[in-house]
């Protein structure tokens, strides 16, 4: 049975503020393409793959996407959120976090279903340089809740999936977990509930990046 | 033991969709007085008084907040709120589901911790008149969680507590109608999740008003 050493991470809502504002201007590019939507639908999907978000959303509309459409909405939200989130906010305790297992040695990543440029911000406010492995929507066909990008990040950390728990704030990164044979750790910081986190398979629960900072022993991935 | 047969409704994130803007405007206005605050935790802070909200984050954040901070902290947020939602959006089903109340004549009134000018735009938004029992947070003491305003809504109603459901998305509206002897509903429209609704209290919790409005049956108070 391998040890579990190393830890990858989703981005928006484990390591950055960023889930309430992509709520809004998902709401607000959807609203201008008539499909008005309830914002805790969007919230719920927050975290899939924009185009399987921009699918579910559809579906709940009751009318089918072309996928000109879905480019459209997507690119429209790309827009509205870097007019409304110029600069993203490091949740509590996240660089220190970052910070700390870059010092230990602890191997680690970022897996997410955002995209470049949209993320750069975010990896820069949280000092995530060149020397960790980023695996962003582009570099897979399927995104979350598609273990894809969890495998990548995994592989190209060079650890077993086994080895690797996912920490994320949305069901679908635990789910995606799941079927990527990880152990998974669920954040809080992304507006769930304790309960819908523990239900999609997470082995532990803390509130932020700070909580799991102070935590990590719990875990045994420290050296 | 009494009919229950009247319906007392909070407002944000029960009937219109202002929760998210709530919170990214809450987060705004504290940034600015230079109180850094994570979205997810001023979105379980929503739907308390703005006085016990501000109190409450102040804590989070290890330093006592004056009564002028507090004062000058819920101005500066009605402000942003306005300028970012300057007309807020019925949640899916609320408008129908009022106006199926008054055809059918069933006693329901309005309890909310916001006050008065900010709700008038969403009172009118879900055609609320002047008929209806309107009560805010100017009308009472202490606001959520304390049972105050469920009280003088029923009182000003003519029906007793016992003959009430309250409605509502936040823990605190739950929990405030324990404390007033109210049964409650839990609408997960607001984005808490099904359990932390059910844990607080709710004797039922459907997805958002239209659920709520399919289901009027199973809660016996049409007539």
């Amino acid at each position: 049975m391998p040890v579990v050493r190393a830890l990858i991470f989703d981005l928006d809502g484990t390591l950055v503020d960023t889930v309430y504002a992509h709520v809004f201007t998902w709401q607000q590019a959807l609203a201008e393409a008539e499909m008005p939507i309830d914002s805790w639908r969007i919230h719920r999907r927050i975290g899939m793959s924009g185009g399987l978000f921009a699918r579910a959303v559809a579906r709940e509309l009751g009318r089918p996407l072309s996928t000109s459409e879905t480019d459209a909405l997507q690119k429209r939200h790309a827009e509205l959120f870097e007019q409304m989130m110029p600069h993203c906010r490091p949740l509590l305790g996240a660089v220190e976090l970052l910070r700390h297992l870059r010092e230990a040695g602890v191997v680690h990543g970022v897996a997410t279903s955002g995209a470049r440029p949209l993320i750069d911000d975010s990896l820069k406010a949280l000092g995530i340089g060149a020397e960790t492995v980023v695996i962003e929507r582009g570099d897979v066909a399927r995104a979350k809740p598609e273990p894809d990008l969890f495998l990548v990040c995994a592989e190209r950390m060079r650890v077993s999936p086994h080895e690797c728990y996912v920490v994320g704030d949305a069901v679908w990164d635990l789910l995606a977990a799941r079927r990527a044979e990880m152990l998974s750790i669920g954040l809080l910081s992304g507006g769930y509930g304790e309960d819908e986190l523990t239900r999609a398979g997470a082995y532990r629960v803390y509130h932020d990046p700070a909580e799991l900072n102070d935590s990590l022993d719990e875990l045994g991935v420290l050296p």
